[in-house]
């Protein structure tokens, strides 16, 4: 039995095929069409996975770009997906943090992976991905080298809470010769900070389930752990949380 | 009698010089140093009236800079010298809204230009004139070419408030063909809205008194005026309100 999730972000796709219990996935850029990303994405592990389209018993869409989607059998929302799948990897309820590339979502869960209660901020690029990518791209390096960097440094006090701001700010850093790496893990320190400020009102808690792409840096793995003042889990398969939350979903449907 | 008001902001320095009732300014950027800002702003409007500094009576210094400006004989807060500056030009009471380069407030004041109330965003980048400058870069224009740009254009809607987001949604209008200038009008429009969703509090009022440098823009006098429903003007001297104020404040010491 074969079931899929596809989940739509407004910076990745990440499809998710649950072939039995094996998990399968993908993650490429959305780019302009959220629609072509989702089929294309979606294509390409079908075939990596080595099976043709009605060997799949079931999909199920989420993300922003679920909408777009004609070839799902359902759309559920990134709140129920992420948690679903939050729980299935984790075995346990608990708060899921979530940081993708332009929004972060907190979520309280039980062990079912049901939404007990959750908060996001999708209006605002301080404290997601985007923030990241921004400062990067100032500071003249790859999003993906962010955490190697910061490791073990010094992290600077940035006062800017504010994107375009601490943008500046980290400019004028610079230009008084303080170290780049000092710099990203202030940075990685005022996002954690930042989304653990929303996250807080439903903690403390037993351990802060960390998923999107934005978890899979190191740096901020420590960063949210003294953030947060709790322990700070990043599961295998987090980054696709959302997508395998939804591959459950449809397992759901067909069982 | 000569006295002088110095308003270092962040973006721009406002030096205004009291000749009696006459009134001389000068603006320059700020750039690195608001210290060195300040001096040479005004250095360079003592040369222009043609004084030495001993004919200076009195000096106040006002704007987030003031506090590094060692040759002032008072420092007084932005709200008091805008709330001064704008009484002294408009004659009367009001709502004074003034968008800057990097903060927007909105002042209820009387007659004389005492403050009742007011309230100030300089936290976000959103409905400040560097949401102006982030839009207008990418675009490829430059900041002063907008109103003309905008003016009497069709504004496209613009969904995301976010400076950061904003910018991606500018390009993917113009990549989706979308006219430059409607975008330009949308802009200001998102702008106006957003500040007077902060000033509306204060609204409906007989008139709108619009300072800062972002009340030059002709558009956004027009974007303002439907934004709130309330005649909006701009006083003669509006952008340099608040070094006015606090040269009015010099003339209150020596007096
Ligand atoms: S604070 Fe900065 S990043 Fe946040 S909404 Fe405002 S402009 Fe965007």
């Amino acid at each position: 039995q074969i079931t899929a999730g596809i989940d739509v972000g407004s910076v990745a796709t990440k499809v998710v095929m649950l072939v039995g219990e094996e998990i399968k996935y993908l993650i490429k850029p959305t780019g302009w069409s959220p629609r072509d990303a989702g089929v294309k994405a979606y294509d390409e592990l079908l075939e990596q996975v080595g099976c043709s389209p009605k060997d799949v018993n079931c999909r199920v869409g989420t993300g922003y770009g679920r909408v777009s989607l004609s070839f799902i059998d359902k759309a559920v929302t990134e709140i129920h997906c992420h948690a679903r799948g939050a729980a299935y990897l984790i075995g346990k309820g608990g708060l899921v943090v979530d940081i993708g590339g332009q929004d972060s979502k907190a979520i309280l869960i039980n062990q079912k992976g049901k939404v007990l209660d959750f908060t996001m901020n999708d209006k605002c690029a301080a404290g997601t991905g985007r923030f990241l990518q921004v400062i990067a791209t100032a500071l003249g390096v790859d999003v993906s080298e962010l955490a190697d960097l910061a490791v073990g440094r010094n992290p600077l006090e940035i006062n800017s809470m504010c994107t375009v701001f601490a943008e500046s700010e980290v400019i004028s850093l610079l230009a008084k010769g303080e170290d780049k790496r000092d710099i990203i893990a202030g940075i990685h320190r005022s996002v954690a900070r930042r989304v653990w400020s929303m996250a807080s009102r439903f903690g403390p808690v037993e351990q802060v389930i960390f998923t999107g792409g934005v978890a899979q840096n190191k740096d901020m793995q420590d960063k949210l752990t003294q953030a947060s003042g709790c322990p700070v889990v990043v599961p295998e398969f987090s980054q696709v949380a959302g997508a395998l939350g939804a591959a459950l979903y449809a397992r759901d449907i067909i069982s």
